[in-house]
């Protein structure tokens, strides 16, 4: 499937003096291969790839600010990339461009667990984060399910999981070093948790998708390792019934550290990777953190709101061992389902709503999956009124894309008309601008324009993403 | 005492048939009376007010529209007005213009209970607010002492007592309306607890203290009241002690919901005004949230920390009363102080710094206010690691003031030096524009202006405050 290529998306080529420059100042860590050039320019979205002209291999802030620059004199566009896990097309060069690989920029600064902050390279993944840090005592919540860096966690605003309790990248980025479009190192934020001071830029970043800028390094927060933890399963007698339970714990306030639904085609796709025996019926998958005696009182509050709707026992996942098996097979839970039809595409649509508004934006959802005959399958991190509805498509069948897609608008629709938003956490990139335009309204979105203007007046930071340059 | 009229403070008189179009269109609306002009030129800070040409009250979004509307004609400033508890300048009509008075803009416009959200206009007060949604069991917890409105709260992220909890405005603000420099009414964020859809602009209007645009509608989170509330005060021998408590409550995650300091100086001035009969030595004043068995246990922990450190056994505030009591009398700390010296202005400094360092912060700071001679007090929200200090001076002492800024630049760059902010809560406003510039840096200072001039090109948005327009 080819991305949309409306007029904006001009070709910029890479002049031959700017490849010779960054030749010259990279070697071999400046690249041009197809293969590495095509493994750029996708992610996991649907779309086909659109190579960038030549890789960067950066391992320092100078790396970046020399790309950058050099970008800059030459009005050429670079595209920040980071493990190649965007679902919206975020990574694809559709104005030509040059890749910035910031893997190799996977070094945790300074770790300061009395005041629980840590400042990472954009580079470093979530799981090594927390693997880096374990002996501390403290952990990085915010995990979206693939072992993203956080880098790209940031430049999309992710949550997943934990959110619900822990907040998204948004509440958990504390400041950031950014490379600017004209090749400047800025730094925002500060390390106290909270400041009046000046505009937000810290938040502006976050979320920006790259178009605003090269974020290297991020201060993060940290939290306690919970003093106790416990996981369990409960299944439902339908879809409904889990999501009227998630509804209740949240308006009690419960303070539920995970809560996330999976439907029976979720379970049969995660059954069938990672053996996991599950019930294939809808299924709450549940994590609580505090005290010993804090964990058994939230419990027991959501298994009585549960049996109220029908829910079965709690099944418990008493040991690490347990509890990290079913959140892995939980995060494999999208290559899981890859597998259901060989060949396939996944289409995956992400919205987000206000909590009493979760049961019509599925139940709605879930009947039109159904109508259609598309293999499909729903998560959600319904503690947060956010759910992903994932269609398993023939990439090669025009219109069975032109029916996913129809399926997409409807779903997003139906959020914003329930006053929720057309991304919770995957992000605008290239398939949902046209989304964001019918969310944000037309002023929002031309401030949004202005300020990318005002910050990167060559439009050289990850071009033609989020917004249209031009109103349309 | 003064504002500071650097070259930038041209002024920009309101020219008569601007006059003429206000009292056309709101009639005695539009006030010129010197009193009611001074009145909303100044503000809880030591500046003398500058008052702006006229004040009109507005009613509604299309009456804000209307005022900005015309000053984008004739490139005149306009000040948002709320309560009038400014305390860094945010208010002086530097450069002239008219005053944009909120107050009666004081609608709970719809609570959402089941979704835990509510839509102000942005004159209501914290205080109004909590009142008007009392039945829904739900509360809105940010509380920065005075009862400002919450449009004055967005527009400086305010945060006060709760905000070790529940966050500051930055976390509360699920979305805005607002009117742009050009009179265009716009929407951000949405009612979803969470999104990744296009730049954060609701985080990027709060905080930017009315030079951005008017924010005239303020959706909020709200919480559920905890089922237990329990308050306590404990004193310790030193405020270092009772720091070194907060510290360890910080990092071992308890999750309190309050944790303020009051000095001796502090609580004398409340016993004075509110007749508390409180020793006056260092002390704490808590609060715990959470079910009876969590409250409890969270109490628990903290008087085993507050005993390492020589705190005393803490005293109950059992019943609400007795609670709000305490709270009151902490809140009116500000204006009790004035008490303490008649005819003095108080000039009242806001730092915060990661919680390691809180002890250091504080430390150093006591000392020269010690030996300044000068009477001063402290208060601080140290579980977010803000603090505090407030100097009782003589507004006709030129050398006492002198002497008081002085010893302000040496807590903010002690502040700044320790990884902290210049401002944890009261914003940049006029005093402390060259604080922002050391702490932000160049590049994101020159960020922040680029998105002033495209947001404001005509720079009518309380213009003179945060930083300079023109790099200095």
């Amino acid at each position: 499937m080819n991305a949309p290529t409306p007029a904006q998306h001009l070709q910029r080529p890479v002049p031959p003096a700017m490849l010779a420059a960054l030749r010259a100042a990279f070697g071999e860590r400046c690249n041009t291969a197809l293969s590495v050039r095509e493994q750029h320019g996708r992610g996991e979205s649907v779309y086909d790839a659109a190579p960038p002209e030549a890789v960067v291999f950066c391992e320092s802030n100078e790396d970046v600010m020399t790309v950058v620059r050099l970008a800059a004199a030459h009005g050429v566009p670079v595209i920040p990339y980071g493990t190649g896990t965007s679902l919206e097309g975020h990574l694809l060069a559709v104005q030509g461009g040059v890749s910035i690989d910031l893997s190799r920029m996977n070094r945790v600064l300074r770790l300061n667990a009395e005041d629980l902050t840590v400042t990472v390279q954009a580079g470093v993944t979530r799981e090594q984060l927390n693997r880096e840090i374990r002996d501390s005592g403290l952990f990085f919540p915010i995990d979206p399910g693939a072992n993203a860096s956080l880098g790209g966690m940031a430049a999309t605003r992710a949550s997943g999981t934990n959110a619900v309790r822990y907040g998204t990248m948004r509440e958990n980025v504390l400041g950031l070093t950014v490379i600017t479009a004209s090749g400047e190192l800025m730094h925002t934020g500060t390390r106290a948790k909270k400041s009046s001071a000046g505009y937000d830029l810290t938040r502006l970043f976050v979320g920006s998708e790259g178009t605003l800028g090269v974020m290297t390094e991020i201060t993060l927060k940290l939290y306690p390792l919970p003093e106790a933890v416990s996981a369990a399963i409960c299944h439902f007698p339908s879809i409904d019934a889990a999501v009227q339970t998630t509804i209740q714990t949240i308006q009690m306030g419960v303070p539920i550290a995970r809560c996330e639904l999976l439907d029976a085609n979720a379970i049969r796709a995660v059954n069938l990777h990672s053996k996991l025996g599950l019930r294939e019926a809808p299924m709450l998958l549940m994590e609580f953190h505090g005290s010993e005696a804090g964990v058994q009182e939230q419990a027991e509050t959501v298994q009585a709101l549960a049996a109220e709707h029908g829910g079965e026992a709690f099944q418990w996942a008493k040991t690490p061992e347990e509890r990290t098996r079913l959140w892995t097979a939980r995060h494999q839970a999208y290559f899981a389902a890859l597998q259901l039809r060989p060949g396939c595409r996944c289409q995956s649509s992400d919205t987000c709503v206000p909590i009493s508004r979760l049961a019509e934006s599925i139940n709605e959802s879930v009947a039109e999956a159904e109508a259609s005959g598309i293999p499909y399958w729903i998560v959600g991190h319904v503690g947060d009124g956010n759910f992903h509805l994932s269609y398993l498509m023939d990439p090669n069948d025009a219109a069975e894309a032109a029916k996913v897609e129809e399926l997409n608008v409807r779903m997003v629709r139906r959020a914003l008309r329930l006053e929720g938003t057309c991304t919770g956490e995957h992000g605008v990139g290239l398939h949902k601008m046209g989304y964001l335009l019918e969310e944000a309204g037309a002023p929002a979105v031309a401030a949004m324009r202005a300020i990318k203007q005002a910050l990167d007046p060559q439009n050289i930071m990850n071009p033609g993403k989020v917004f249209a340059l031009q109103p349309v």
